[in-house]
């Protein structure tokens, strides 16, 4: 299935935009998790089972696992996915970026060692360090265009000659000639809904994956009203720690499985409201 | 010791400024290590002995031990080279990027699982993205300018309003805002001497990486002309391929301990050449 098919059918069988980012935090976890001999893989698994019905993606953040030296346990929760996240799309969170030689070994970690749909990459080095990535049309490929953080305007906007910034020009080649096997998607920052509604004119319909919204401020209606497709769909609402330690209690997994649900229920209804086609 | 005296001194005490990129790939490994249960390590630790005379710093590539999910091994020879490489600088180029809060993950990751001296980060997302990593004066931040890819100049080369390139901006904000704790380095490629000396030009005194020597096809001579400071330093000048694979045979060391040394011969000479003060 190319990545283009799968991602639409993941929304329109899960009847979710959410995507939960699986970034366990050990000195966060409740202790009878933190005491487990795999903390990390028990905490995520628990996560999961509850948010399931709630979520069309899971993105692991591949830092929080190396920080630990715990990439087995990110290994194996790539793995549970696998067998039970069935049509969610499971995505490597890496921001990889690097010369084609070395790029074609960070597609094999997270296409082969990981087993990923798709994987988040840096475009500063231009479209030749994507390849190794997109080559593979059933395989994702999400560019980093505007960022959520507080400092992403000091590079993202500067104006360029002709008067566009910089992440606009990011959205226009990776609509264009970066996308020759149509598996491109983008990330763009909930906390920058104005940035957002520029590049959603500029690709059309391409996927967008937006972090952003609760720890880091971003305002779910303006993120819809700004990103989302005629069809009511085109985006993957991230939430990491708004979900997964929505309770730092023993209730965390049925406190996370609440967040996600009130998350979607709220996505949705905002879907009702901006959506301006026939519903899919 | 801050790391701004770490890499001074580890260019005159070894008399050298060749970095020995340790970027290994199974199919390349001749026969006898290939067999062995580690044979990342053992290849590297075979590179350190030969290269060691002729470097002034190691720079392990993170991907080629992440798509074999050897990252043990990598652990093993950052070990090793902090054993037996003194006085060399370490650097884990793994080109991070991320927000605050998972950059925090990652500057954990490069200094402290893996113990490297410096780490390589692209900076698409602005300045806050560095800061976990610069945090510590004695870690080096290396901070991805104009890379040595055909490709860099879709980016790096654009221009922004006010006649300069993308490159030259993320040069200038290196120098001076991102650079508080002055422990930030550039890469910039060899492929591009005519970029380097603006580089130079703009960021005085500052350490610069050099990939791009060698498989690449950048010009040695060109290169140090362009980049060198008045003191005859100033570069690290990266060759993997052209150093580990000098012969793919089981002489694949003493080859790359010859490999080294004329690089490194090489390096010195022009260095005669091109440099205008009191030799250091």
């Amino acid at each position: 299935m190319r990545y283009q098919e799968k991602i639409e059918a993941a929304w329109t069988s899960s009847r979710s935009m959410v995507c939960v980012g699986l970034d366990p935090q050990l000195d966060r976890l409740p202790e009878s998790i933190r005491s487990q001999p795999k903390p990390f893989l028990a905490f995520n698994q628990a996560i999961i089972d509850a948010t399931l019905p709630y979520a069309c993606a899971y993105k692991p953040q591949f830092a929080y696992y190396a920080a630990e030296n715990r990439l087995d346990e990110l290994r194996e929760t790539m793995a549970y996915l696998k067998e039970k996240a069935l049509q969610r799309v499971l995505i490597l969170d890496a921001k990889r970026g690097d010369i084609g030689s070395t790029a074609d070994q960070y597609a094999r970690e997270a296409f082969e060692v990981y087993g990923a749909d798709a994987v988040t990459v840096n475009p500063y080095m231009g479209g030749d360090t994507l390849v190794p990535f997109s080559r593979d049309a059933g395989k994702g490929v999400i560019v980093l265009c505007k960022t959520s953080n507080p400092g992403s305007s000091e590079l993202q906007d500067l104006v360029l000659e002709g008067g566009n910034p910089l992440y606009l020009e990011v959205a226009r080649k990776a609509a264009g000639d970066w996308n020759g096997n149509h598996n491109l998607a983008l990330v763009v920052g909930a906390t920058y809904p104005d940035q957002l509604a520029r590049i959603r004119a500029e690709v059309g319909s391409m996927p967008l994956l937006v972090p952003g919204i609760g720890a880091q401020g971003g305002d779910l209606a303006a993120t819809l009203k700004a990103g989302l497709r005629p069809d009511g769909w085109g985006l993957m609402i991230n939430s990491s720690r708004g979900i997964i330690y929505a309770s730092g209690g023993e209730d965390f997994a049925e406190a996370a499985g609440h967040a996600a649900r009130e998350l979607n229920d709220s996505c949705l209804e905002l879907q009702a409201k901006f959506r301006k086609g026939t519903p899919a």
